[in-house]
This record gives structure tokens, C-alpha cells and sequence, in this order.
């Protein structure tokens, strides 16, 4: 290994294996994340002949397909029902952040199956869709619509003379567009269309439609189906478009586990609005797990380059100094590599909530948190993409030059991570969901009927004084999280004063339109005094002490860095003084020194093997420089020593020179 | 055209000719934009029979080569020393941004010959150079270094019984690295070497180094070239790299104008050190002006489709808004169509200042302005690209799900520009040069004895009470330039004081380090001090009245816009009262409100033509879904209707499921 990294690793004040049993939550899925890494490596079906990066979009996708298959022909080691952990880490293990045709069947044709079909629905389709008899997607935005559902404008007309359903694209902006593996892999979809029945439109419903025959997969009659071109990222992944000319379905196709379409088409009704909730729910906590190792694999990449890069000197005539050594790297790493614990630990606090609601759900029917749960997630979701991105984007420009190539893993895990900002509810449509939420708490605390889960209970809380936030190596957690719930209290209630002004002098929603981007604040901070509450909570939890110490100081880095950041809200109304505002930063900075010695062995607690990393900078060994060469020796580009461009191009320019 | 998009262009307050007049300095370079694009649309050599998205790499080279060449051969309704303006849009209309192989020959390579060749030299050299009798690159990053040249480790030793160098890679990490078009293009590269000569290192020194045969193309003797490997992006350029085996060359093709090398091996030193700075100035110069049209490119793009894309109702039953109704669309785009212009301004002063001072040292060698000069030009190199990167990702992320097709240029547009974040010097490094410049000044101050260039001169200047800004439309400008310098000004001074506290306990170098993310941050303020107060300064040149009211409130946008962001500085010592700061907010508010209306023609006051732009969501006419669907079609996975996946994985998979 290259010196300068095993000399970090030795200069940790923790024991590795400790810590990373306190990230993984104990010794079990640290074992299982050795043993899915051994069994990948063991299988040939997964070796690359070529590096994914040297192909082409077609290659990409031929590599993914194949690799896909072999995926799920080669379960017998991975317990694929726990997928919060083992399933996105094969997957990542095995194919990469380009992504595949099946990971729409897999993340919502199946689960789309299994809550929204009726008992004889599921006999049907269960057993084909989860043994890949048949491919499906799960298609919902179209080319006009995303974010407002309500206006799809896919047509599912009931026909009662042929107990049908005619599935209609009535104009371009119709046409169904994005839904992943939908252009050339899947041959059914779930397909959200209006429901229009007895002359009535019933609003959006799922159906469940056959888009390819299934021996020769050309697309049926009624059916155009296609890929919509090359994306940012994951273009392994054949997103696609699908329009349909009058297409025709069997009544039973349409999902009926809540609502029915009888034959005659009577229409009758869910009981419960919200049930169809669950799926998205789920898909979001899964974001916030997988973004942050997304955000964990930039930082372990940055960190360890800055480790063995070494550039310009800090005394002159000592020798060059590991870029680790500049305290402007250390701010452009530790922060960011606090974050992505952060979002980790609160990926594992939202799954125990999923788990625990759907649980009340299930057993009786209780959906009483089910608003608590959408509005965290959602809010989750929207703080935490966006962050991740920024974050891996500053990873990535810390190591200069050699960020910006591919062999870094940057692009990759960029492209791939910052769709998040954007799919499964757009951000910005997303805060204002949480922002609903918390002024709806608002409106109760101040009418004195707040009825708050655990999440919520500090809004009702009175407000206390100054800030008591002091020097970080003796400053308790609590009054952290005064100052941090204090804030954000004040920032809730000024919000929905400048509302209710507002709704005095124009309708409603004009008002809250008015108001949006100081309600997209203030679910922000809510949230950002969510993640610093569950980070402090998570570190009290660890028995470690060596490594508790050194995890504690990082979660205070991150509240710290919050609150500097965040700096005009704290400082408003003199609740930060200027000394308090002065000393944070001087904190910081003294923090990042305390963790230097510290960041190689903080990225190995990430215990993430270079076949996950994929990226030549980030290797473990540190030997970065030989492996670039290696690697731009093996591009295309170098298979010849003289491209066709010189005859056809440059020699008769030369010629003429 | 589209309804929507026509509504907004009759809906603006000023005369689109005369806005576009102004921001293109009169109307002579709007003319010529027009008749640039003439140019190249009425060239066959220009068409584009696949679309460039749809290309691999090898395709994308030949793509760019071809076009670089006709580029090349076409000049005739050019005018190339106006390498500001002309060159760079005519090579944008040509081949966009991913770039070609001749991009660092004229960029570098031929303006090192003009500035680093003595008479003799320039003879031999210039002449085959500019008419491409040669194509040349400039190799002076490493595999190990790129900020911190001091070290660069290819070694060029003299062998005085030859009269050679002997130019030689000594490890792997000495191999150089990045330069544009060396990979499989150039023949020729201007290359940095370490000069040894009598058994001593004169540091590093330029060299003309043949790198491939001119009749075969094939490396030369001593010589491994090839390309680095696909990147982020401008992967149609092929930087290369490339290692040295004793490689020799004559005497004389060091670049002599300024050191030189005696036959005997003698040394003769140059009589100025920083001769060498004209290129990196210009470079860096000419980056400005190319990052705000990026940035204008992305504000067009997500401001057009926002005027087209109808999603959600604000009044329930009202029917669908245009998005760009929406507040926070609002905020996520005019502050940085704000920013575009306030960057394009700034490039406009840089040229002048650039011209002025070259002028200068031409002359009468007057070389007083030249570190202002470089401070200026880095400074503003690492703000605005950094400002730009992220802009255009917000503007991306606005237009939801497309925005994440590379139909829409975003990514393209993204990928190309945070390249500038590193090149030409990375970011902090460049920061930390103008935080040393202020420094200087901050102590000069102090002892009394400044010697300040215009741009500097308000630091020594004292301090004046409060903050000044006040309501938006009655706000003096001279309030808001009082408070920018009032704010900086401070926190030079704050910053230059703990640097000397630290003094007293550390080494003088160290003490940098520790204050380093703090001089960073005054380097920023400083910057954008200085953009707030040249774009106010250009507006007051505005002679149609209508324009200028509407270009003051963006104006005025930008600078509310960073005081919001950096409230925290603003509020320190209670300068900025919380009314104050509460009002500003208010005030941006009713900012975006009245620029609404404006805000299409604005994006359409850029004038930048579908071609330059390249964007399926961001074209004139509006009609972006039919476009969108027609470019899907025509990408390369729909040529056929069944991909080879199919009978290879997927039916296989379907017959065992
Ligand atoms: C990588 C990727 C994969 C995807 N995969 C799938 C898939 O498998 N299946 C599928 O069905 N779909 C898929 N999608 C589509 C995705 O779900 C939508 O793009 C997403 O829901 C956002 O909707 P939109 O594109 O309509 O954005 P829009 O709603 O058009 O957003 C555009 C802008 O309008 C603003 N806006 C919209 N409504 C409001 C409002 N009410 N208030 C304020 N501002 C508003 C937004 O903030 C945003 O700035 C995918 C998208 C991506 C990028
Ligand atoms: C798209 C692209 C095109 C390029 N084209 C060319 C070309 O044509 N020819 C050519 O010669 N080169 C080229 N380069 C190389 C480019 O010039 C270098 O990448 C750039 O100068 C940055 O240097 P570096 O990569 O060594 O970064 P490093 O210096 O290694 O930076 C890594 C980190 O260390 C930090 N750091 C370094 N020094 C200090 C310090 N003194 N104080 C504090 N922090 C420090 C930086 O802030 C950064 O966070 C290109 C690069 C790119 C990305």
C-alpha cells in the first residue's frame, strides 16, 4: 500500500473494526457485507471483460442486461427481502450506478403487484411478474405530467359492451415518458390512466397492460413503445416512452384491490384514500440509505486521494504536504463526510419507522402516523438529494484535476445520485408538502389543539431565552438541540404569520404561493434539526468509547457547520450572540484538526470495497497514479496508435499548412 | 410558436432590439451575431447528420475533428483576433461543447509561440503553427501535479556535447497529463520541463517537442502518447498523456525569448519573472466571458420551458399554471439570469482592463496593473465559475424530469462549464491568491502606506455606521456599493487581524493554513463586491430608458439576492438591522414579482439562436414536446424495435420464469 495512507490508517484513535460495527449497527451486517462482496467475486457471471466505462450506450446496456439476469439467477446468497441493505448492495456490487432494465419490475411492478392487486389479480400476475416470466414497469409521468398526478391525461375508457378498457393517448403531452426499462426491455406495465366509466372520469387508476408479445417482443398492435435517448446517468437503464392508439385490455386489468369497475361499469370507490401511500413511502426511505452511501463512497474517495496527493508545501523547504494538510481540504472533506453519516443513521431511523407504521397498518388498521411518516420521508428526501449532490460535487472538485475523469467515480456517482433530486417527487414540490405539515402544526399549536407525534412536539414547546450553544468539546447535546429546535420554532411561527397576514389581503393559495420560499426554508431546517437531533441520538447508542468520542465530535462538526451555515437565522433577534457566531467558527476549525488524523480511518468505517467504489482514486491501497495509467491505457481511444481522424482529417490539413 | 411562450414576449416592459443592443454593447456585435450564424448555417460542412448525443466517443472525435477543420478552413467571414466575441460563438455554433482537438493549439499552444519564441524562433515556428502545418498542445500538468508547478517532474537536461535536452519522465508520476488534443491529435506540444544544465535545476522551462511523425502520424522514438480516458464531459477533445524515454531535442527549441541556454550550457535568467503571465491572464479573461454565456444558456433554456410547462393550479378550478408562476420557480431562476448578466459585464470589464494593460507593457513595459490584473482575473475566474456550475444545476433541477434528459443541453452545458472550476488554476488555490493580494493591502492600510488601484481602493477607506440599503425601488446604488464595501472591509480587516494573532503562536505559513478557510471567504466577498458595483455601473450606461428600468432591478436583484445569502456577514456588529434584513427578503420577493412579466424577453435578450443553444426544452418556438418525442425517436437504441438483448438474456429469462 502506499505509505502516506497506511500511515494514516495507523494514526486513528479507534479501532477500525469497532466503528464499523457501530455504523453497520453490529457485528451481522458488517459479516454480510464480506460475505455478498466474496460471493460477487466469486461468480465469473459478474466479471466485466471491458471496463463499464469504455462502452458505448448500446454495450452499457447489453453489459447491464446480462448482468441483471445473472443477478437474480444467483440469489442463493443474498437475502433479497431485506432491502434496505443486502438487495441495493449486490445490486451495486454486481452491475454499478448505471443502472438496469429490472430495477423498475423490482422497485415498483412488483410491489405495485402485491398492494394494489385484488386477491384473483395477484393469483394471476404474482407468480409470472416474480419469476420474470414477465418484464414490467410502472408507468406514471408522461410527457406533460409529473409532479401534478392529477392531471395525466392517459385515458382508460370503459367499454361494457366488450367489458373493456380502451387505453388512449389523446395527445402527444400524453404520452407516457421516463418510466425505467419501458423502451425496450419491458413487455407489461402498470399504467396510471384517467378512469372514465359511465361518461364519468374517475381520476387516475392503475391497469395493468401487455406492451410486447411475448415470443417475438415486438411491440402490439396499438402499442409505441421506445427509448427516450440519452440521460445525465444511469443510461444502462432504457427509460422509456409509450403511446397507445385506442389499445384495448380486459376489465380485470385494472388493479382492484381498492377501487372496482364493474361490469356494467358501476364504479365503486376505495375506502380509504391514502392506501396507495405505502409504495412511495418505502421508495423514499430506500433514497435516503442509498444516497447516502452514495454521498459515504464520494467522500471515502476524496478523503483517501487527499491522503496520498501531496501538493505545494505549507513550510516552505519541508517537502510537499498531503492535501489533507490544508484546512481549506479538510472543510471541503469533514463536513461532508459528517453529512453522509448523518443521512445514513437517518436511513436507518426512517426504516424503523416504515417498518413500525406499516406494522400498526397491517395488524390493525391504525393509519394514524401514516401523515407523520409521509411528511419525514418526503422531507428526508428532498434535504438530503439535493445535499448529497452538492456535496459530491465539492468532493469531487477537492481533488482537482482528477475529480473530472472518469476513472474518479465522481461522474458517476453524481450523474446517478442527483436524478434523486428529482424523481419520486420533485424537491421543491416536496418541501412545500412538508411545509403543509408543519403549518398545519402550527395552526393547531396556536389554537391550543396540537396533537404532535415525537418528530413535531418541540413546535409546541415555548421558547426559552438565548442561544446555549458553547465551546464543542463541553457543550451538551441538549443544548445543541435547544438552540437548533428554538430556531427553527421561530422560523415555523414567523412563516405562517406572514401567511395568515397574507390570506388578509389575496385568496388563499395566491397567499401561499407568496409565501413559498420561506416555507421551503423552514421545512428545510425542520428537517436539518431532525438529522442533527438523530445523529447525537445514534452516538449516544455507541459502546465503543474510542469510538464514540471520535463519531461525537464528528455529528457536533455537523451541527456546528449547520448553524454556520445557516448563520442569519440563528444570529436573528440576538439569539446567537456574535461572540457565540465568532466562536462556532474558531469550533470548527478546531474540530477539523481534531479529525484530521482521524479521516482515512472515518472513511474506512464506510467499509465500502473497491468494487462498490469502482473508482481508480479511491482505491484502498492508495497506489493511485500507476492504476490511472493503467486505466486511460486500456480506453478505446488507445487501441490504435493513429486514429482514422489523421488520414481523413488532420493529414490533409497538414498537407495544406 | 407556442401560445404561452408568445404571450410572455408581448408581455415585457422594454423593446427586445434595444435590451439586446445593450447587452451586447451596440448594435454591431448583435449584427454580427446574426451574421455568424448565417455563416455557418449556410454551410453544408456544418450540418450534422446524426445528432451529436447519439455519438460514442470515436464518433464524437471524428465529429469534432471534421468540424474543427471546416472550421478552420471557413474563416472568411470571421473576425479571429476577436477572440472575446467572434471566435468563441463561431466555434460554439460549430461544433458546441464538447470540444475538438484544435481547442489548446490556438488556445495555447500558438499564443506561446507569439509570447515565449525569440526572432529566430518565431521564424521557424509560427509560420507552420498558424497555417496547421503543425497542430500543437500545451503539456504542462502532471500526472503528480498540476497547482504547484514549482514541481513538476519531467526534467529536461542540457547535454552541452550534443547540444541537446534530454527530455525525460523520471517516475510515473512525472507523466504528463491533461493537455488538450495530445492524446491521439498533436504533433507537437509546448512542454514544461525542469531545466538542468552544468548540474543544476533552473526550474521549470517551455520546450517545442515533436511528438509524432509528420508524414505517419506514429509516436516518435522515446515518445508514449495516448489518450486519459473518457471524461465528465468534452470528451470530444482528447487530453492526453504522455512519458518521456530520453527523448532528445536540439538546443534551440527552447523557448528563448525571455531565458536562454548557451551552447556551452550557460544559463541566462530572464530579466522580469512574470513575463511569462500574459496567457494564463487572457485565458482566464476569455473563461469569464464564456462562463455567463453558459449560464445565459441555462437561464434561457429553464426560463422558456418554465413560460411552456403547465403543472399544478395555484387558484383550484383556475386551470394549470405556467410554472414560471410558481414563487419559487420564480427564485430558482431569475437570481441567476441576474447572475448571467452580472458575470457577462464583468467580462466585459476584464477585457477592457486585459486590453488596457497589455497595452500598457507593450508600450512603455509598464507592468504597475499587472497584479491587480492577475487578482482581479482569478478572483473573478473562481467565483463566477463556481457560480455558474452551480446555477446551472438549479436551473436544470427546475425543469424536473427533463431537465435530466441530455435533450435538454443541461448536462452538457453543466459538464463543460465545471471544468472552469479547476483549470486555469483550481478554485482555492486561486482564491487564496487574492486573499494574499488583499492581505498585502489590508497591512499597507494599516501601516499607511497603501498604494491602491481602483479596485481596491475602498479598503482603505473608514467605516461609516450602518447599513444603508433600503427599499428596493428608491435604493440609491451608492447605498448598496456603501454596504458591499462596508461588509468586505470588514472582513478583510477581521481576517487580516486573526491571521496577525496567530502569528504571535504559530509559524507565518501556518498561520496562513489555520486562517485559510476564512481568507477564502474574503476573497469571495471582495469579488462579489466588485461584480455587485460593475453591473450597477453598467446599467447607468443604458441610454433606452425602458431597459435600464428593468436591468436596474436585476441589478439590484443580484445584489439583494447576496446580501440574503450572506446575511449572517451583513448582521455582524448589528450593521444590517433585522428590519433591514427581514425588508431585503420582502423586497426580493417583489423583485421576482415585477420582473415576472419580463422575465422570457429577458432570456430572449441574449440572443443566443437554437443552434448556439443546442436544446431540445430550451428552443425559441416553445413546441417542446413534439421535439422532444422527435429526438427520442431518433436515438440510436430505436433503430430497431427488438434489441439483441432480447434473444440473449430477456426471452431465455421469460422461458424459464
Ligand atoms: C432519472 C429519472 C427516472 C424516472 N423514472 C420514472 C419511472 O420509472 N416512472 C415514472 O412514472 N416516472 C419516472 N420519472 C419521472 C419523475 O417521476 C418526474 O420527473 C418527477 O415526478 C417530477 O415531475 P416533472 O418532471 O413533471 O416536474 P415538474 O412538475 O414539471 O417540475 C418542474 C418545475 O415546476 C415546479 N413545480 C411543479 N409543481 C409545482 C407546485 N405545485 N408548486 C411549486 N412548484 C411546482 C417544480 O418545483 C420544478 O421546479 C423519472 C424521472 C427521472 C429524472
Ligand atoms: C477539463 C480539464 C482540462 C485540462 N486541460 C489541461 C491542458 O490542456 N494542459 C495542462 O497542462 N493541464 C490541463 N489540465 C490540468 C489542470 O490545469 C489542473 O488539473 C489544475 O491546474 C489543478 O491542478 P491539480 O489537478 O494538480 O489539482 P491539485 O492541486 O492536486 O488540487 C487538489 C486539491 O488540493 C488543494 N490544494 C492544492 N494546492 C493547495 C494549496 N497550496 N493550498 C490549499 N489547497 C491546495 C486544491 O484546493 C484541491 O482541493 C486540465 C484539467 C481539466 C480538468
Amino acid at each position: 500500500d502506499n505509505p502516506d495512507i497506511t500511515k494514516e490508517r495507523k494514526s486513528a484513535s479507534f479501532n477500525l473494526y469497532k466503528m464499523q460495527c457501530f455504523v453497520y449497527e453490529g457485528q451481522y451486517k458488517l459479516k454480510r457485507r464480506q460475505e455478498i462482496l466474496d460471493f460477487v467475486e466469486s461468480h465469473k457471471e459478474f466479471d466485466d471483460p471491458v471496463h463499464p466505462h469504455f462502452l458505448n450506450r448500446e454495450e452499457q446496456i447489453d453489459r447491464a442486461t446480462r448482468k441483471c439476469v445473472a443477478m437474480m439467477n444467483n440469489l442463493e446468497a443474498i437475502d433479497v427481502t431485506d432491502y434496505f441493505d443486502e438487495a441495493p448492495l449486490y445490486q451495486f456490487l454486481t452491475i454499478g450506478r448505471e443502472l438496469h432494465c429490472l430495477s423498475l419490475h423490482y422497485g415498483m411492478f412488483l410491489p405495485t403487484i402485491q398492494n394494489q392487486c385484488d386477491e384473483e389479480q395477484l393469483e394471476e400476475w404474482l407468480g409470472p411478474a416474480a419469476s420474470k416470466a414477465i418484464l414490467g414497469t410502472f408507468a406514471q409521468t408522461e410527457l406533460g405530467h409529473g409532479s401534478n398526478l392529477s392531471k395525466l391525461e392517459t385515458t382508460a375508457t370503459y367499454d361494457a359492451k366488450t367489458q373493456e378498457f380502451v387505453i388512449h393517448t389523446p395527445q402527444m403531452s400524453a404520452a407516457k415518458w421516463w418510466p425505467g426499462g419501458l423502451g425496450k426491455s419491458a413487455n407489461y406495465a402498470a399504467v396510471m390512466a384517467q378512469l372514465h366509466t359511465n361518461g364519468e372520469n374517475k381520476g387516475p387508476h392503475l391497469f395493468m397492460v401487455p406492451l410486447r408479445d411475448t415470443t417475438t417482443h415486438l411491440p402490439l398492435p396499438g402499442i409505441t413503445v421506445g427509448d427516450i435517448g440519452p440521460k445525465f446517468g444511469i443510461n444502462a437503464n432504457d427509460n422509456g416512452f409509450l403511446i397507445f392508439d385506442n389499445y384495448r385490455i380486459p376489465r380485470r386489468n385494472m388493479l382492484m384491490k381498492y377501487s372496482k369497475v364493474e361490469p356494467d361499469g358501476t364504479y365503486i370507490a376505495p375506502p380509504h384514500s391514502k392506501l396507495g401511500f405505502g409504495t412511495m413511502v418505502l421508495v423514499r426511505s430506500l433514497m435516503i440509505r442509498d444516497q447516502a452511501s452514495q454521498l459515504g463512497s464520494a467522500a471515502v474517495i476524496a478523503i483517501r486521494y487527499s491522503a496520498v496527493r501531496r501538493q505545494g508545501e505549507i513550510n516552505e523547504g519541508e517537502g510537499e504536504v498531503q492535501i489533507l494538510d490544508y484546512r481549506t481540504q479538510q472543510y471541503r472533506l469533514l463536513p461532508q463526510l459528517a453529512r453522509s453519516f448523518a443521512f445514513l443513521f437517518a436511513g436507518y431511523e426512517i426504516r424503523a419507522t416504515y417498518l413500525h407504521v406499516t406494522k400498526l397498518i397491517r395488524h390493525s388498521a391504525n393509519t394514524e402516523l401514516l401523515p407523520e411518516l409521509h411528511a419525514l420521508s418526503s422531507g428526508l428526501k428532498a434535504v438530503i438529494t439535493w445535499e448529497v449532490a452538492q456535496g459530491i460535487e465539492q468532493l469531487r472538485l477537492s481533488c482537482g484535476g482528477h475529480g473530472y475523469s472518469r476513472a474518479s467515480a465522481f461522474p458517476d456517482i453524481y450523474t446517478y445520485a442527483v436524478g434523486g433530486c428529482t424523481y419520486e417527487g420533485e424537491n421543491i414540490v416536496m418541501l412545500l408538502q412538508v411545509a403543509r405539515f408543519l403549518m398545519k402544526i402550527a395552526k393547531e399549536v396556536r389554537t391550543g389543539t396540537p396533537k404532535l407525534a415525537e418528530i413535531a412536539e418541540y413546535i409546541a414547546r415555548t421558547d426559552s431565552g438565548a442561544a446555549r450553544v458553547s465551546r464543542w468539546k463541553t457543550c451538551a447535546d441538549e443544548d445543541i438541540i435547544h438552540d437548533f429546535e428554538a430556531v427553527t420554532r421561530k422560523m415555523i411561527f414567523s412563516a405562517f404569520d406572514r401567511l395568515k397576514s397574507l390570506e388578509g389581503t389575496m385568496k388563499k393559495k395566491e397567499a401561499w404561493n407568496a409565501c413559498s420560499i420561506d416555507l421551503c426554508k423552514v421545512a428545510r431546517m425542520h428537517v436539518k434539526t431532525y438529522l442533527v437531533k438523530n445523529f447525537l441520538a445514534r452516538v449516544r447508542t455507541c459502546e465503543d468509547s474510542a469510538s464514540k468520542t471520535v463519531m461525537h465530535t464528528l455529528a457536533k462538526l455537523y451541527a456546528f457547520d449547520l448553524i454556520s451555515g445557516a448563520g442569519g437565522h440563528f444570529m436573528k433577534g440576538g439569539f446567537l450572540s456574535e461572540t457565540q457566531a465568532n466562536q462556532v467558527q474558531v469550533d470548527i476549525y478546531e474540530m477539523l484538526n481534531s479529525l484530521r488524523p482521524e479521516a482515512v480511518a472515518l472513511a474506512d468505517s464506510w467499509a465500502i470495497s473497491d468494487l462498490e467504489l469502482r473508482s481508480v482514486l479511491g482505491r484502498r491501497d492508495g497506489n493511485v497514479y500507476p492504476a490511472l495509467l493503467e486505466w486511460a491505457k486500456a480506453s478505446p481511444l488507445n487501441k490504435s496508435e493513429v486514429l482514422p481522424t489523421f488520414d481523413k482529417y488532420l493529414d490533409p490539413m497538414f498537407k495544406e499548412g
